[in-house]
């Protein structure tokens, strides 16, 4: 049905003839670039393959999304989850396939444990004997799993989770209770309306051999029980759900925990254990177990390899950070270059002049360009964490070489905690720099936000686990300082080396020489040599590791006092690491290395990555200036001139950004931006969602205060108990959501 | 219907008995300092009696709106954008009530635009015929009406919007058209499916006398058009829907945008006029206007009193910013001092150690205990801000003088931009720092910060208008710089004196005396004394100015290059008004001055407030530390003891901060929020939201991805039927609501 608005377009200059000038602009070479960025695995040939497949699917269509309420999310995440598995048969797509079609999908669904935490579990920590059961039922998902760790009242502290797994020798039965409302397990994904097994952790008691005693149980059910004493943490599998109603089994209550800021479709759930036996073989027995005999407790034979799998997720989210950055940036750079706003203040005849791209503004390009040049620097530490990884795996498992565990461990907890909160708060910047538009569902950045606003919480508290990056560094520091000459065995003890070797400074304003405030150098020539500002920001991170190390293990200083500094030292650690990591893959003889396997960059577009090294390097810089005044890395004379510098590079990337975010290769489709789309038709978009899309537009409503009515033509009553019951939640998502299918 | 969870409760300490002994470890006078903060119009009082109305009304339950829909939180909106307006009258409300309401209620509703923008155009901007005319009709609700200026292509740059509207001298009418897609109305609250008529912002065009020519108009339909000439943008009051069938007329397309970040209840919409003829008392008149014989423009006379409006709505926004972040500060506070979570790592005994409250630890006092201070800074500004306005409005209306108006307008920008951007981002850290929990929607910060992100846009964007507080400095530092001895009009002309008479630094590292950059003094003694701490803001900010006015004034530097010292210009004076208000309420003589009405505070209590005052000064101080070094207020020396100082500080804020919070009085009802009720049950809330309230706990879905049947026993057709037009959105939300009530 039209009207007079289908012969309208936007005022020029139309978004599409824009984007082209901005392209022919830049003499960047983007496919080039993306090759160059995204050819490990195949990456861009399988995204294009397997979009191909997703677009042409009406359930998977993203465009009503942001109408729906969150339990028909759940409904529509189960049919795609479902969706995606048939086509992964169908399609016999590998696991890489898999994974794409996740990713571009975009949503974290009912099946998500799966083939992760719920498979790796059993992987992992199985004996050989369970490995052969279970296994196969889960590969060929005849049963659908989650994992059960966390509880209310427990999260990152592991250790102080409620729920038991008692051993009763009579029985030869665990049994799995849950003492508390706070024992109740909470969060766990897939576990609320989907999962019909589940991996529990629990913690596990045996009966001390010896004369029974009065002691009670935590409900003071029984009396008479024997002794019980705790082993701590343990995993059970356990059957959660009849296979034919999907009703809880008996003695165990489980649901959904309702919506949370993002994963509407994700029915994170909550359960609860009373008395509730399992056979002796729940227990996951790899590596340790329970004699079913003499009730002995088996120890753990290498706990590393638990270890080694928390620091792989870590790994993963920080190799996944520069892609979900990217997508804000790429919608804030190509609706940015279009929008216009204002004249030149200064312009000889502002009422006239035509109004400037937005992205002109230096306030605007001090917002995105810095996280322009931030996806690079998530990518280039991405794949250092990848061949880090990978490498001390192999080291592992070829000749039991754990060396390089413990730097792994700790680059990836800091930098888990530096690089998700780049890319959250990187995101609602790119939000709040496209003004009203960004506010609006057509920005694609909602749901964004929504979801990852839950990384700076997962997989380790991002302001808890800077800790486990600190404590290495202090220990390295402890190393090296108490032996200067000693061979290092590790990258940052060479850093430290040099920092305890580097002269302090004399010509200060401060007094120096008392305790650890000593400077050790005045001033890094940052603002005109790359590999100074490499330095500046080795030094500034030795400079606190040393301070570290001088309180805790000189001074005695508490540990929790220290925390703040601790938390500002792992930051400082890993925003060298990034700076190095940028370096190392813009400088001139980039791509020379023999591990490196990548496409190699032109001349011209080298040239901008190492323009968008020293932006992001002083960018950052300029953001914790005072630390690096402090350590004497720079002077104030150098500060002084970093945001002027910061301004020169922007102005020197601007004509290069819109095929800078072109190179990430962010399909439209996971976009799902009616202000970031490829072709820049972005108003006819907006206006095409609202006017042709918008179901709220299809109800013509009374809008009279003397009448109840609110639909026109439902009548007072109708009205009344309609919204009386939306409000107080009482009807509208029950089972009758197959009566209402039915009409 | 029980089970076995109903006898549970959580693991001790009960989160009741925490709360109380918080309580009970605190001396502060929380019915005095609430007094002292909310007494002004009898809040805390209004706020109680209205609260028991609201209570008791089942469609303003706030429990289940996580879980709806965005069309149906728009149907409930109306519905309770009505029930106000009848309680309203019921109740003989006044207009205080009625926004006391508003703010309990906590939603952005339909009938938002009626008593506020378009009541005060009509107010402001007609003449007398017109508000004979159309303000009964508003002020009893026979119309329902909203303000239309933004545009899809056209937001803050009110100039550059789109809509004309055209003098036909041959019918005297106007004749309102959209030429393009961008000149489509957008954003507008209550217009897209609720008002009947709208102000509409439009480009008045004029004919000019003279012979015709072959102008087109911009749609290219008429030949021989007189020529017309642009007067700008003017206010037009029109019908836009039939009061009978609440249809568009004829020649207008409205429509709802669609889901935005926030605001889920209110209709903002988009509209374009086609040739829509309104007649000449259209145009409101009260300032300008066209004569109707001659078509010549009547200019306005006196635009200052638009540009105090303006101010107005930001100086609201300022002042309604503490408690916004108030309801964030005391969830984080409750739940974070009830959490427990690991020992202490340095207990003999860390296996048995009890685990800590979360608010013990550095890492969370440090995101929480400052924006607990910011709180209190915000009030004092606020009230600043309602002191000024009321002040420089008397001064206008009594004697009509206007020369305070530039500065509070200076102020209120700064202020707004500010503000905004410590709320929003103070929601966001408090929802952080409350970890797993804080993500759930238990938490109640969910909807406030998607509600809170548009303040950051709304009403000029955060990194726009501070422009306007930068160009006010300016001008105030060139008044001073070049007479010395000047007599100060403004408060910021003392401050700059002092400042240009400063001593410079001699003992300075870096190279002195050259342009702009000479540090005028080393070192306020900022750590021992409060006035100091004050001293330093105002030395920082004044520096800034300063160099800005270098710049600007003797360097002639383009403004669009300055811009990003603009911006923190403006920000670092908008800090130093906020501790310096701050500062005045808190000191040993507050309450003395004249003007101060506001309940005194007891030793004790002030004794805390002066505490939160360093607090907020320090931390803010370390935030832009490097501004105080380059600008010479502080050394590095002093600089290093800062931090360790405001541990300090917040040791000793921490016994209080569950009072402080109780302070700020702000009910259950409106925290809506398991984790942040003030009796601290905050488990069993939690358990009992998603065990006894959760609307897909009561749906059995099929797991088996064999089946493309999602509830156990729909089917697989029905389900792809259902979940198809779910995803398209192609049902669901039509009129047929009606059909689905009458169920």
């Amino acid at each position: 049905m039209g009207d007079f608005t289908d012969k309208l377009r936007p005022a020029d200059p139309q978004g599409p003839s824009i984007l082209a000038q901005e392209r022919a602009g830049s003499n960047l070479n983007v496919d080039q670039l993306a090759n160059h960025l995204l050819s490990r695995n195949d990456f861009l040939q399988r995204q294009k393959r397997i979009l191909s497949i997703l677009e042409t699917i009406p359930i998977l269509c993203k465009k009503n999304q942001l109408n729906m309420a969150r339990p028909d999310r759940y409904h529509l995440g189960l049919a795609r989850a479902k969706m995606l598995r048939r086509l992964s048969i169908e399609h016999g797509w590998d696991r890489d396939d898999y994974l794409m079609a996740d990713y571009l999908m975009d949503e974290m669904g009912p099946y998500a444990l799966q083939a992760t935490m719920f498979a790796t579990s059993i992987r992992e920590q199985s004996n050989e004997q369970q490995k052969a059961y279970w296994l196969p039922k889960v590969e060929n998902w005849e049963i659908i799993g989650c994992y059960g760790q966390t509880e209310l009242g427990h999260g990152s502290n592991v250790k102080g989770i409620e729920c038991e797994a008692r051993w009763d020798p009579n029985t030869k039965e665990f049994i799995i209770h849950s003492p508390t409302i706070t024992a109740s397990k909470w969060w766990n994904g897939s576990l609320g309306r989907t999962a019909n097994h589940a991996i529990v952790v629990a913690q596990l008691f045996l009966p001390e051999r010896g004369p029974a005693t009065s002691t009670k149980d935590s409900d003071g059910a029984d009396k008479n029980t024997p002794r019980y004493r705790s082993y701590g943490p343990h995993q059970f599998i356990i059957q959660i759900r009849d296979m034919k109603t999907h009703q809880p089994l008996d003695g165990i209550v489980i649901g959904d925990i309702g919506p949370k800021y993002g994963y509407p479709a994700m029915d994170n759930g909550y359960m609860l254990f009373n008395h509730f036996r399992v056979p002796h073989s729940a227990l996951l027995a790899g590596y340790s177990g329970v004699d079913s005999e003499s009730w002995m407790y088996i120890k753990p034979k290498n706990p590393a390899v638990v270890y080694g799998s928390l620091t792989f997720v870590r790994a993963q989210i920080v190799m996944n950070a520069r892609l979900v950055l990217a997508r804000a940036v790429t919608i804030a750079v190509r609706y940015l270059s279009i929008r216009r706003q204002f004249a030149d203040r200064d312009s000889k005849d502002p009422t006239n002049a035509p109004e400037q791209a937005v992205l002109n503004y230096p306030t605007v390009q001090i917002r995105i360009l810095p996280l322009l040049a931030t996806t690079f620097a998530l990518h280039y530490t991405g794949e250092a964490m990848y061949k880090l990884y990978y490498g001390t795996r192999e080291a592992i498992e070829t000749s039991g070489d754990f060396s390089r565990l413990a730097e792994m461990h700790a680059a990836s907890s800091g930098l888990k905690s530096l690089c998700t909160t780049l890319a959250a708060d990187g995101i609602e910047t790119c939000r709040r720099a496209m003004g009203g538009h960004g506010f609006g569902g057509g920005s694609g950045v909602i749901a964004l936000n929504n979801e990852y606003l839950s990384k700076p919480t997962v997989e380790g508290d991002n302001w808890m686990i800077t800790q486990q990056t600190a404590a290495y560094l202090i220990k390295r520091m402890a190393k090296v300082a108490s032996n200067p000459g000693i061979k290092p065995t590790d990258t940052v003890d060479v850093q430290f080396q040099e920092f305890l070797q580097s002269p302090t400074t004399t010509n200060d304003d401060d007094k120096l020489g008392k305790n650890n405030n000593v400077r050790r150098r005045a001033g890094f020539g940052i603002l005109g040599d790359e590999m100074e500002l490499v330095k500046a920001f080795q030094h500034r991170a030795s400079y606190l590791s040393y301070q570290a190390y001088h309180a805790r293990v000189l001074e005695k200083r508490s540990w929790t006092d220290m925390m703040i500094s601790l938390h500002r030292l792992s930051h400082a650690h890993s925003e060298s690491l990034l700076v190095s990591n940028l370096h190392r893959a813009v400088s001139d003889d980039a791509g020379s290395a023999d591990d490196d396997t990548s496409i190699p960059l032109d001349k011209p577009t080298l040239q901008v990555m190492r323009t968008l090294f020293r932006l992001f390097a002083l960018f950052t810089l300029d953001a914790s200036a005072s630390e690096f005044l402090v350590s004497g890395a720079i002077s104030l004379d150098t500060l002084q001139a970093v945001m002027p510098t910061v301004q020169n590079l922007m102005a020197s990337i601007r004509p290069h950004a819109v095929r800078l975010v072109d190179a990430w290769s962010v399909p439209d489709y996971l976009l799902e931006s009616a202000l970031g789309n490829y072709d820049g038709d972005m108003y006819n978009r907006l206006f095409q969602k609202a006017h042709k899309e918008n179901p709220l537009n299809r109800v013509t409503f009374n809008p009279d205060w003397r009448t109840e009515e609110i639909v026109m033509g439902e009548g007072e009553e109708n009205a009344r108990r309609r919204l009386e019951s939306l409000a107080l939640g009482t009807t509208g998502h029950e089972q009758s959501g197959v009566v209402r299918a039915k009409l």
